[in-house]
């Protein structure tokens, strides 16, 4: 903002901070948080251009009254926006009605199929949202070398968006085996970041000792995978913030909520790391997890400072977090501190909820960008003879309820009957031709195919099926669509969510995705899918080659404790 | 730094975390506050390339071995190194065996005399010294337009200090009127600060209600004028970071003291605002005030917490403030945590004191600049003449303990013998030849003279004397000194404290300008001064005209309260 332009705004708080101008609207005796004091107050807020101007005593002629607890808005501080399966501006009007009124995404599913374009693609699919989108960049495209992505990233490559006031540092660091190494690429990464004076956020489960301590020191700030308070202890002790997460794929609050009470608490945020339509419905977001860390016994006012003030502090968002003056007009109104009920949703001081979402326009993408997400496949004609039997080949085993896997030893050809599937995950980026081939034990399809083009981390097609010829046509079928899930029975398509936006997200609205999902999965166990499996989110990881024991890649099944292919 | 370089010192850092290579030292068992927990912790902090490595099981050829509790460098947040009245090596000399290694300096005072030279100045001046010197950019010079001080000074001429590190925002806004009623030119300074992404600091004694949501709203994100708990927590309450004062001018400690337990503690910093070479000799500097936090009733940890990781999390310095991984191996080794008896001091992982101060080099300065702060005294030849009764004048009234002053009414000529003195104020940035002309009553001198060029805040000559000839005498001696405090007997100079360097300051040791100066106070108050009343400390605020009630500046006597001369 230019100088003028600045200074012409405070001239407008200020006369309304003085009294000598009406504010835009007051929330009149209200009671709100202040996460400063840790107290819950009553008082006037005023607001003027999007800011609040004073907190006192002030009337105005638009004043509103409101019997709940008036909360700085709620920040998700690490999510994959790609996980809803849906657009930003669909995401948004499911948050909005539940608080967020600013979330920090890493961009990672869809820069790894889009590289760059990727990130400027979101960049502007989240420009002007009723939620104020800050992105953290990618820091492991291709997240292992063994992985075929859509791209390869090093630090020049990411470097420029550092410019960009809406890019805040450098996204959860994985390779916590390249820092601990002295890898020299990963380090640049880490380096870049912080000549830009950004942060950098972490993702290392388990590590420990004098390995978490050359992981911290190397300059890693956060971590959002501690599943137990002594872990998650041992790193805010070294200095990490800790992101406390409970998502769709990972739920650790309930372990954590401990840490919301005390000393600890000035350390913590809440995340959800990925949000799957259902979820979103049904439980909510940010409030969801606020409610739930009440009833494990955290206190609520660390808990509402965990979810603003402290996630605005710790990414360097000095223009937002607390109700004081000078600070962004962004208002969460709860009925109460143990039901976290919203009643309304302030965004710079525009009610865009007040128990029905105020519409808004969704921001206009560059056609050349919307051009290339729609135009991600390159993969040529997939026939079932793709998927035939070629020799002796590993057999990756499913557990439910975990996305490990176990080492099932090798087959010669399927067995449907014995629920040895034939898996394989096909090359879509670049036309190589490459597909890997295996054998999937423990998923129970008893008949037809699954094919999804969400497949982490490269996001590849990964297809399951009974014969060669479903395989081929559900594979065909997420080719047509552009991108999504499909369940293929004989030759009918009996499940199809298409994801036509880099093969992972839909311009439909959340509610219609969700259907379309849910309608897919009970058609996906009508074939028979074991009960404890998700038949897709679980089939997405089986080829991430990074977490043991067997994955297929496009190039075969890797043993990920050796990284060899077998 | 280069990237290159960043990298390799990140690796140099991670062998030795992850224990692949031995440590520069370890301190060894060592108890250790952790500002994160909360807590006192034991074990081995290993350092390597000045900064810690890691904190657990280490092991090196250096190790160690403390019995006291070691916590981060101590921070003043904010002070005006000038008001030690030495060079800023050798406040630091002063500063390092009381476990201070980062200040934050204000150099309002040189460049009040200086302009922007004086900031370069003492930027130069302080490089390499064993304690981190970094700066705020004065905000009002001159203090208001009555003054007449060495330079005047907008947003445009401040503005490119901004590009060095070194500087952290804006000092200490005084002019809270011109911001509450929206003065341009003071916003720009502001908004300028703001856009470079830096803080704002305060001072607004007793400001409250919309005025200070006004304030605050503007972009003035700190406070060390509150002299009461309540005020202190409306500002809190509002989003003000508190630096509780405790120096020489100002002591607001034990007022204060309270909110250095619980939440409020989260938000408080520690300073001095200013501190005299008796002051830091005798009582100390931050450990001084972390002693008596505890006395008064502070929880230590949280006093340690507002001297380190407040101050470091508050100005966004990323790299100190909590003993971590990856951070400054800054820190002060204590007794215990009720005493605060330095027993060792490390800057950057080298122990700079450890009983006696290491030896280090005063950094060099620019030779023009060093020129220039030894030649801003332009004043023509002064003679008892200058002084002679010109008509009735204003009479300032002392009051002993205070900076504030009474209207005495008016005076036709001096009577020493019923206390009514000459005072002048003599214009010497610009040789206008202005010279202010008023009378003092309750100073007491009755005979001799007292000049001094430290002279709140445009530190011009103020002289005081019992007759014409003693005031000229004590003029053209500071005049000589190129700066400092001259006390005058009839013809001979009973009390001289030259200080050389803009007036303002001396390369001389701490000590020996301490013993001149308390030489020079015997003196004074040898011929007569109140003994309630620092002969030269309480003289130099008599021309600041923003304290009520009168002040004399080089133009003439100003009624405070109305800013106009009389």
């Amino acid at each position: 903002m230019e100088l003028t332009a600045r200074i012409e705004a405070k001239q407008r708080l200020i006369d309304v901070a003085a009294g000598r101008a009406p504010a835009d609207l007051v929330l009149k005796d209200v009671r709100y948080v202040n996460v400063f004091s840790g107290e819950i107050r009553r008082g006037d807020v005023a607001v003027v251009g999007g800011r609040i101007a004073g907190v006192g005593s002030y009337g105005a002629p638009n004043e509103i009254h409101l019997d709940g607890v008036v909360c700085p808005g709620l920040t998700d501080a690490h999510i994959h926006l790609e996980s809803s399966l849906v657009s930003p501006a669909e995401f948004a009007k499911a948050v909005v009605p539940h608080g967020t009124t600013c979330v920090v995404t890493d961009p990672h599913e869809i820069t790894n199929v889009m590289g760059t374009d990727g990130v400027e693609f979101m960049l502007r699919a989240t420009e002007g949202l009723p939620v104020d989108v800050f992105f953290m960049l990618p820091s492991c495209v291709p997240a292992t070398p063994l992985d075929e992505a859509g791209a390869e990233l090093d630090w020049t490559a990411i470097d420029r968006f550092y410019g960009n006031p809406r890019v805040l540092g450098l996204a959860e660091m994985m390779n916590a085996f390249g820092v601990v190494h002295d890898d020299e690429a990963v380090l640049a990464k880490i380096a870049a970041a912080e000549r830009s004076g950004k942060r950098v956020d972490g993702h290392a489960p388990g590590l420990s000792g004098g390995e978490l301590c050359a992981y911290v020191g190397a300059g890693v700030q956060s971590d959002h995978e501690c599943s137990d308070p002594d872990e998650a202890m041992e790193k805010l002790r070294l200095g990490q913030y800790i992101m406390i997460r409970d998502g769709t794929a990972a739920r650790n609050l309930e372990a954590l909520a401990p840490l919301l009470r005390g000393k600890a608490a000035e350390r913590c945020l809440l995340c959800t790391d990925d949000k799957h339509p259902i979820d979103l419905l049904e439980k909510g977001h940010i409030d969801y997890i606020l409610r739930k860390a009440v009833a494990c016994g955290a206190d609520p006012i660390a808990a509402v400072t965990a979810a603003t003030y402290n996630a605005a502090q710790y990414f360097g968002l000095r223009d937002r977090g607390a109700i004081a003056p000078g600070l962004r007009a962004d208002f969460t109104v709860f009925d109460d501190l143990e039901h976290f009920r919203v009643q309304a949703v302030y965004h710079g001081g525009v009610c865009v909820y007040d128990g029905a979402l105020a519409p808004f326009a969704p921001p206009e993408n560059d056609p050349l960008l919307r051009e290339k997400a729609l135009d991600t496949f390159h993969v040529a004609h997939i026939a079932p003879e793709d998927f035939a039997p070629n020799g002796s080949q590993g057999v990756i085993g499913m557990i439910p309820g975990q996305i490990v896997s176990t080492d099932e030893g090798r087959a010669e050809r399927p067995d449907p009957a014995n629920d040895i599937l034939r898996i394989a995950v096909i090359e879509r980026h670049r036309n190589t031709g490459h597909i890997g081939l295996g054998y999937l034990k423990g998923y129970g399809l008893k008949t037809g195919a699954v094919a999804t083009s969400i497949s982490h981390d490269s996001h590849n097609i990964i297809v399951v099926g009974a014969t060669a010829e479903e395989m081929a046509l559900a594979v065909r079928k997420v080719v047509e669509n552009r991108g999504g899930i499909t369940v293929v029975r004989g030759k009918e398509i009996v499940g199809d969510v298409p994801l036509e936006l880099g093969g992972l997200m839909s311009d439909t609205p959340l509610t219609e995705i969700n259907e379309k999902l849910e309608a897919a999965k009970r058609a996906a166990f009508a074939l028979g899918v074991n009960e404890g499996i998700d038949p897709f989110m679980t089939l997405s990881f089986m080829s991430l080659p990074v977490i043991p024991a067997l994955r297929l890649t496009t190039r075969g099944m890797v043993d990920v404790m050796t990284q060899r292919y077998i």
